[in-house]
């Protein structure tokens, strides 16, 4: 059995990923949202579901929300809730994309009324982070067209950055602002945040609090993900990550699910460029469990990311630089891909065990009736969608 | 002004394009379906609308149905509400994909029960094809998986061909089965009728009433659809159109929105291989008009096809021979491009008054007040999107 | 360790690999073809390479032909040389894309002349094939255009069939017709056997001596293919591999070096469809060392090839079919990811020794100086590449 | 017929668009390049043909050189031959992608001795640039690798900054580097620059005079690149075009041959960005007439640029603007597209010849003789391709 170094079980003892609270309820496809018994109806019955994630992996300890759909009377009840189950609240996730208002837009809207509509929600976005003690408001813009001449990109770009600017300006002092930048979806034609290098333009010029959001999933075919990653730690703006995998566009799916290899190299490059356990950037899951269970989902989801980073950090960094420096194509591939094929299911599963976990998390978890309680107790109410 | 040869405008007097009645109602993404005032509520004033695009137009004499969704109880009443408004009814469209049983599958489901309400359905929509009169049904399939494993893609692909044929079996003499194949989505790992070679294959076994449906949506990044449409013309395959355009996934965009020039080689491929105005193709729209106005949509979308058409009847075939025969590259793609950048519109502006049309459809649509009117009566009642 | 069961091995005992002649020699891109000290100089010392991969890992046992590449006078010694290597003479390569007559189609082309000439080059392979023993003539179209209107697409398919037919009408009884599809290049506006379907629907109509080559660096961005190779063995058609892998084109990588997950999946679907040491499908390797060293990239191929599929042999096909029945997504993606990240390497170490064979075939080689001995003694002469 | 106002035709009278001398050569695919009578031997060849495009044009006044390609002893002579042939030399091209030692990379490369000649050539190249008359140095870097692991990402990146510091430092007064990105080929993994976000980042450290080049076959498939083009102009740090287009990867086709409305769409974006008849903005062809012939080749390439200028000059954009405002996405659409389908060559050739040239310069340039010509004259020597 392949035994994992002390330097690498501390490095992944350090490992935290947040959940996102949107994770466990409901999703689907414009086809159909299926239905699933036990689904939280409420903010409060989806931090309980995301901390059985934390009981079984000490992975999750953090929930991100999304407003509106988590909003609360009393944030300081959300937060309390969490912390009685373990977890605390971490980024605000803002929503632009689900009023009438916005069907042309928000923050790039032409309409000067509907631009303050949508800041003035980015600023009710950061007082709930002054509630719940979150540090990072992350903004998924769905704003763009679906057909050529129908919008003005240039002036949109103008007015997106206006509006991020009082955004911005609003931030707390440890408070930061995340742009995520998406290939396409919901608009089919042009995106106004479509690519890195637009997010980047764009929080570079609002100033050191503003960084970019990398999900793995919004990048076009073919697209060399780690290659960003590389490139955004090296400009100081990687500030978060949203992880989740893909075969064809946007699918949401389980991290590290459609291309392993590709977990590989993107968590390889985290651990060059430092930013592995680096508090400057948040691992956060990004996904739809749309056929497949959400909880179980969630940890097999956190479990991936786990061994791929061992893996990762199994990498002979020396040997690989030797190989790389001699032109020797084969050594050099030879040292990455020892340690891609290294099984450290084994070593994780004991070192589970010396920690007070379960070794296999997902038979712990399903052996608890946890799902069936759930299952048998949320009767009644409306399950939890993106809707609501 | 370029002027329209008689053969031309002869061609064109019979081009005949079919309607979708959902295209009536509202759609949108995953994220969001907008609503807009005036939308139908029920079949009886999709068809109303649709009606509208023929009266402007003069091409689109035909309007399919999809079944549950237009689902009445009495089809006879509908096809005369439909011939009253100087339309008819057309190809029935299956649905296995909103009910809580297909999660896995329908048609290819493991459980043979499933399979069998799949096929039941099919049978049903045969029913109402014998009441509407309707000559074709169409079998879009949703059916795939999300997460390698997750399904026995051989078994599924065997089930298919056994659940089309106990369908294929009860066609009626003069009815056809027209079996779609898209990409990917809803699924996101594997889909079980992915791309025209799988369509091909299996209604080739089927038999001479099984056709191929080419959704001009569905194919991956970079695929030569013109290709496709002499391949399933010269093996006698091709049974039908969805057109739409796309510059991403399915997006379903307005016909010729986002790549005016790969409709004019599909349409000059339709014409090389005898495609035109021939009974056997159906020539249908599939789109979703997420965020601009329905009716207009779709009277932009035949004018496309339309204008579309004449420039492809315009290449001189002769001269193009003698440069393809010649090996004269420049000079080919001279006649192609000839073609393509004739202004048509004055010509057939002036065609459509000498029939007693509009020459603007779209103008004389919009002078007509019937969006105002639809807006004003429509009040109350749920408005039709995919979900109803 | 993880151990192999004796049908498991029993099965790689069996698995055999076709090594391309052309892989010894340079290649590169339209930018540049490095050179490479001990690179061969003609055919005969191709093969005396090549033994060299057999010699190290027993998976290389047969090697591809490209005419006119590896055109010599006497077949006869060139076979007697490759027995007395340990190898045997395999598929023969036709190629109709270096004349200068071809640069406007071959099998395809408008002039009768041409494709006369076309269908003699492959007359000719036919009758090297009886020399070399081989039963596969691959035949690899390079043809297409690269402008809209500059070739008659229609056209040419029905050349292409009547110009196979006449190929195929002399293959003797034992030999067979491969047809490779590719998505494009060299030809980037439409290629005339772009897809698995045209490839099917041609050979189809051919008979059944007549079979489809998948090369796995020949489809568009995003294809399942996997699914592809299920449908090819379902249909009875899947004639051989050409292995390779890509991030974005043709890149002709070393298979299983871009998305071992892909290959893994892949020989899944080759065993669980009878394909896995089934003598009417040929393993090939195709592929292109432009920057790392020939026999060892090689070696490494062909070790990937071994290791995969025992991967793929470790999937418990019972535990996963029980939970494909019973809908479980978690589960059966489960079982079969276990045996991915289940490592082989050591039981196939261990299991090379108990044969006879070093343990790690790479070092094995690297240590027996036969480069250096090479690289000294090829000194003067023309190395060999796609030219030559 | 369509005419054009004054306001068109003065923009159009001042468009400039810069010749490829590359374009004159031979060039191919990695399979195969094909001869033709009459190829250019030399750089004195090639800028007499580029000449001729001028002649019939009055579009293209500039010759882009590339070095190591267009070496010659004596710069002065080139320039002064340039001159009696009515065009100016412009753009110098480094090549640092043809030599052994940049197997591995050049500004990048792990080794210092191999960075600093690659440095170097581009010293030489702004020598050049002194001796000639030229402002940008265009640095296209084919450096990337072909395996995970084979190269340090970082590293690279570092270096590259580095290198092209040194670079950037011994930049005349007037000049400029112009730094082109591109998403693959000749490398398969990894590209140091393989979108505009990476340039624009090393651009922007190095200073005001080193801008991005933007060539429109270097992107992923489904890129918006006349939203790349909107944001290269809004952050100034558009420096040229490369122009060309493609279906698949890098084609290098005719630019507007693939698509002319994405051509219609990016100068549309030039024109609203402020980019046309801007001196700080070269457009350049970069093209491969692989199978047409390559004087018309360049003939057909700035009539599409100069077509297509027209017709985003007549987007009428107050309707659009207004339609825009009101959400109004048919009417807003239909104004873009309305510019798109008008036919502009009729008022084109009419102003030609106003202009003294013939309406027609691709029938003028065939009726001349030029090609009969030099392909009687051209006899002996070798022909000029990427090679030499």
């Amino acid at each position: 059995m392949t035994t994992l170094s002390p330097e690498i079980l501390t490095a992944l003892e350090q490992q935290a990923i947040e959940l996102p609270s949107w994770a466990f309820g409901n999703s689907g496809t414009r086809f159909k949202v299926f239905q699933t018994p036990g689904t939280p109806r409420d903010p409060f019955e989806k931090i309980a579901d995301a901390a059985q994630v934390h009981k079984y992996t000490r992975l999750a300890p953090v929930v991100a929300l999304h407003i509106p759909w988590d909003k609360v009377e009393n944030f300081a009840d959300l937060r309390k809730h969490a912390e009685d189950h373990g977890v605390e609240l971490g980024t605000i996730n803002s929503n632009t994309f689900q009023d009438e208002d916005y069907k042309f837009g928000a923050l790039t809207h032409e309409d000067a009324a509907v631009r303050q509509k949508a800041i003035d929600h980015h600023l009710e976005c950061i007082d709930v982070m002054h509630e719940t003690g979150s540090r990072d408001l992350k903004i998924w813009l769905a704003e763009g067209s679906n057909y050529p001449g129908q919008a003005d990109l240039r002036g949109r770009q103008d007015r997106l950055q206006e509006s991020l600017q009082q955004i911005y300006d609003r931030l707390g002092d440890n408070q930061r602002l995340v742009l995520e930048y998406k290939f396409f979806e919901p608009a089919f034609y042009h995106t106004d945040v479509p690519d890195w290098g637009t997010s980047y333009a764009q929080v570079a010029s609002l100033g050191e609090k503003a960084m970019v959001c990398l999900d793995t999933g919004h990048h076009a075919p073919g697209t060399n993900i780690e290659f960003i990653v590389m490139q955004l730690l090296r400009l100081g703006k990687l500030g978060s990550f949203d992880f989740n995998s893909r075969f064809y566009a946007d699918d949401d799916l389980i991290v590290g699910a459609a291309d392993p290899f590709q977990l590989f190299r993107i968590l390889f490059e985290v651990i060059r460029g430092g930013g592995l356990n680096n508090p400057e950037i948040a691992f956060m899951l990004d996904q739809c469990h749309n056929v497949e269970e959400k909880i179980p989902g969630q940890i097999r989801s956190v479990l991936n990311v786990q061994e791929m980073t061992a893996r990762a950090l199994l990498v002979d960094r020396d040997a690989l630089a030797a190989a790389q420096r001699s032109g020797d194509v084969l050594g050099a591939n030879a040292v990455f891909m020892d340690a891609f094929y290294t099984d450290v299911r084994p070593a994780l599963a004991q070192w589970r065990e010396s920690r007070g976990l379960a070794a296999d998390p997902m038979a712990a978890f399903a052996a608890s009736g946890y799902q069936n309680t759930i299952a048998a107790d949320r009767v009644g109410g409306v399950q939890s969608s993106w809707g609501a």
